[in-house]
């Protein structure tokens, strides 16, 4: 038996999955993690380098949904959830359950610790939906890339959800060619800046380039 | 939605569960496993060392009990299940949802693989059962070890079903002095064995040892 | 430069994606790796477990197309090739350079050692085409996962091409409703087995399972 | 031979042994560690997440017993002790030896470097007492964990005194329904923080909660 | 395609490869690094110990080239590029295929993170051209070193560019026997320290040492 | 409380201690072992490498000690236990605990497993004796060499207890110059062997030592 | 003091270093190990992939040199030698200090072991010879690459002294164009063997290719 | 060819070898570091905690000799050398090599890094006196701890030279009871220091001994 906070929120992910939105008002990326605590490293902040949510929303366009009815104006748009695998397991279980219905493409899952087991459980109740787990620690990595044959997951690197973002809109991608043309000009972005790092570096040489670069 | 053979498992533990069965006609102890591939770690064969089922039936006296309504005569039982996470996260979870209203004490849990996350998730879902988990390889430690704070799970080293089964039995010792003399029993057995060898390497000698013991 | 032999694949690959083949006529899914003695992990055989070819062929219905321009009856399809990253680099980037053009969805990439570049670059270069790494030994995980920010790919766990095959198809199954169902068919059998064998185990008891199913 | 602080503790154990005092009157459970540097992992603060000490005291209502003879008033207890397997192996086993005939039913033992050895050896003396070792340092974890067939322990993962202690009343809770209602109420207050946090994150959106919830 | 300032960088590359400058007026050792947050393990500063930098312009009198067609006084000269292998391949690719023709006698290849492929990908690029890999972070060595049979790679470890320096020269005074000179005399200035340090340890007693050496 | 057969050892232990013999009738060596499973790995055989057994009489002409009161001719000898940490504390008490009264000189105790207590626990109830540790696997090397500040043991690597023996020896010989006579000339045996592969080797080139040496 | 055998290796090194020959009439490349078990990886055979011996003698054309003052035909030798640090640290020494006398160019040295100690101090004391280590097992790595700064070793992965010997001749090739075409050439063949399984995989498909080169 | 400040060390070890001096007016114990700064370990301070130094000159009344041929008044000595394996092989080499004629008992050789070869060649060379093993750090560990069978040396844990240092004592102890005395009464201080803090702890209660014993 859930707590009364959890359990409102079971109730509404079955009520909303009922609803049949049409799909693009529906978020096209769920992003859920284990804990609050998890957010710095899924979402960047507290010292951690950027994350899903500036992928998604600083590098690609997309809008955060926070009400389900109240879809934002953007075609392509996310949600945030906390659900623990171990606190919360009814909660993790309705989530998975209802994603399809609520109309999420793909599930962005991190969690951290040892015993990562939220991307794992949502792959294996959402299947089959694409999950991509993001171990929020490096120790992370085993429990989440570990799956037995049969039970689909892929996983990116320890703490890189800003790259699982990535990897989300490349699924998207495959039918939407807005979504196509978003990725290269981020990448087109990423290619300039180590152009011009190279170019500084060999024509200033190496104490030039520190002096002119670096802050100390 | 479960595949026809897992969810007449599901209605079955439901259904158990809502008999309210007397506590000493019931399993005490609940053993699941990830797949039958574990069956040779968590009962013993096929090479592998001695297994739970050889602690608990073998050494104290327990009687394996397949059928719920129809109890073994001894009054120290166990029951045997296969639950998947991965493949079966529906009966896995009625499992646990129902363990204690089936009547079980204490829940052993094996998995394998790097994400071994049975164990856990029997552990978050019956509790507060005391699950004490097993690791079927090496390499499922972390995964099971790993619960964050706030979600208890005890485990015991990669492959010793065995030793759970003692720990199993330690706790429901608590309650059944009967259980505490046979645990000490076991324990002589295993002290004698220990006291000849090293009498015999001592007065023999190594290479005399070698030539009364070893076959070569 | 090349040798003539893989000189001659790399002005194929090119010829091919000047075609401007309809999409439905090309390859869904590429797999690629990097050496011949990745083929019992990337297809199953020799003592592995069932790989991508399993997969595909066999649970999911798709044909492997052998000749660019004579796809199979199948709607859906893959190619496999080999690209070593270390000894043939000019053949990888011809392969990546080209996937998008030959109508390639997505692709699966294996390679071995510690160095497993070849899933990484293959990324790398067919971006912004997702690319499903799988790392051939246990010892090539890290290399294979751990893109820095930026440069996305996802891997599945050591060995398992099935697992990413599953995952390249559930990327399809976004486009293809066919798709979806056939996963969840292949579900279904995987429950039924796991179900099977928990309700044996049970009720036939350890012993009584043991000797049932085990050939000792 | 021991130094004389150490042998006085000996000497009160035996004679606390001796007592026959009334179960309800001695300590429930009985927490060691193999200094006192490890009390901030045991019993939480410089820096260190709650410990055992908070489980028991402040989450499920136990007291502490400073004197044997003299109880607190709450009818669940605890007690606590440094004993170094190392450098007072006599205290130890003193401790280990007399905890069944002083009362205690769970031991929590707790210890830190390569060489765990108190958690082990306790759990070998004090058998068949149910011990539950606490890994003091990450690197203390295959020690605490790696006990031979026969001789049982069960541990948690390193550093969660706190999840060791409920544990530890969970198997008082077999006997104690009390105990289990305890259990129950502090998990249900750990669910609400869940739901309410997932609540805040989705509904506020990302920015949103950082700005309410993040002090920077 | 790449950026534009990715492009001209190996337009450039290409154009000096067709200059066919005599040798000794071209860098002897270029120095790569996959991003410019590298620099400084490869060339020291910001907390790093003395790089390849150090070794090569303090240790052994090289200069830095930093225009290609308008050489240093030295005879010895290296020069230092940055090329992404994950998110600029075709730059990698450009400097890698060039460098022979360019004049460079041996590179040094610096990456770090768990998919370090520019020492890799550049070795198999430039072969037979010898490749030194620096593995920029411990996680680092293993992908660095891995390269499968026939693909010639030799590395350093972790963080020591300053040693793969030394191990160029080493590589280009089999031509030079100034420069064998020149690490002979590097090497006694090392060995004075060591004897100084040695003789003032013993004489002075650690002490007298500490007070005399020591800050604190 | 121990079994009979425990309780007897641990009676003739102390007995022995009491008989106050002189020193050259004692065993200078006591080898201590956690299994009598771990007797290949300390004493050689089913395809373990030589061990201490092998050191002490084969190479060093020691004589295996059985019968306390009866002593070998030879000056130095050496007596064999198993002690099973976790299965018989009292015993392993009781050896540590007696050794020196017993005239032990040194002891090498070996163990196996994860938590491989014997030597550690061994060295500290017979401190101030050295105690030489033995890992006999990989994976107790960790257990047996943390000790805590204070208490003190050495180890060998795992499985080599030939070094072990020879290290107690190495001890034994600031005492017995004939000892340092006998290990220097079992030194010598080894280095002809080296001097002569070498030789062979070189001169007869790679081929022909393989024809020369290999079987195949 | 070291045994005869050994005595007359050192002998017979130092008169051929004093003996001046010219450089091309003395080997190029010294080979050692650490003991003559290391043979089968550093130059193939038993069940060991090609060594270093492969590919100098069979793939690049040179020929052992087995007596020094009588070179064989080719322009290009290698001479290979056993040299324990740890049993025979004198003929070790001896080794490293006479190489470059010798008229060696370059050393690849290669041990075992957790403490392979012979790479580094072969390098410490060549030193400025160039040397590339080859850890002979895994375990090895860490102990060959991991020295500290000033004092440079470049190193191949475990067990592949294939590579080391191409690293070798890299180096050799810089002042030996005849040797950069070996390598060349070497390399195509390597290549042709990739595209030819690249083309067959491919177009006889995965079931066809196993059928045509599996021999199962 | 080693530096003049390295020449005139090894002479001056040549020196002092040959003259013969009586064993209790040369130090006992030979303490040998592969760097200066390697002092904090092996001797304390610079937040490492207690070292050899410590253990000998404060614990048991040992002092340190500085000058050879002009001892401290206390029976019990010891020296301080810096010698690196890497920088200075020579200089290791004349130390071991005159160890045992210098008067030398014990050696306790320190090294860091992930290639300590400072203890293994120490003790390959010196043998057959005995060698104990520092490793500087956790990675030092492998290094120093794998010798071969027949070249023995013994170890201590990371860092621990304290225990190394009371190791070395327990040797020189076995013909000195006077040092087996202060072994005992620096164990009885230990001890004391845990008995207390044990009454401490138990009788305060946990927050009681946390008000009266940590700053906070």
């Amino acid at each position: 038996m859930s707590a009364d906070s959890v359990q409102s929120l079971i109730d509404q992910l079955h009520d909303e999955a009922e609803m049949d939105r049409p799909n693009d008002l529906t978020p096209d990326v769920g992003i859920v993690m284990g804990s609050d605590s998890d957010l710095p490293t899924m979402a960047g902040g507290k010292g951690k380098r950027p994350g899903a949510y500036a992928a998604l929303a600083d590098e690609l366009g997309f809008e955060e949904q926070t009400n389900y009815t109240d879809a934002p104006e953007s075609r392509f748009t996310f949600e945030t959830f906390v659900c623990s695998a171990h606190r919360t397991p009814e909660l993790m279980y309705a989530y998975a359950e209802t994603a399809a219905d609520r109309g999420i493409d793909v599930i962005i899952a991190g969690a951290g610790g040892k015993s990562a087991d939220l991307p794992n459980m949502t792959a294996s109740i959402a299947y089959p939906l694409p999950v991509i787990g993001v171990p929020v620690q490096e120790k992370s990595v085993d429990s989440v890339i570990g799956m037995p044959q049969g039970a689909p997951i892929t996983a990116v690197d320890a703490g890189k959800s800003f790259n699982a973002a990535l990897s989300a809109v490349q699924i998207l991608a495959r039918q939407h060619d807005e979504l196509r043309d978003r990725l290269v000009s981020y990448h087109e972005g990423l290619q300039t800046e180590v152009g011009e790092a190279s170019r500084d570096l060999h024509e200033l040489g190496t104490p030039g380039f520190k002096r002119e670069h670096w802050d100390e």
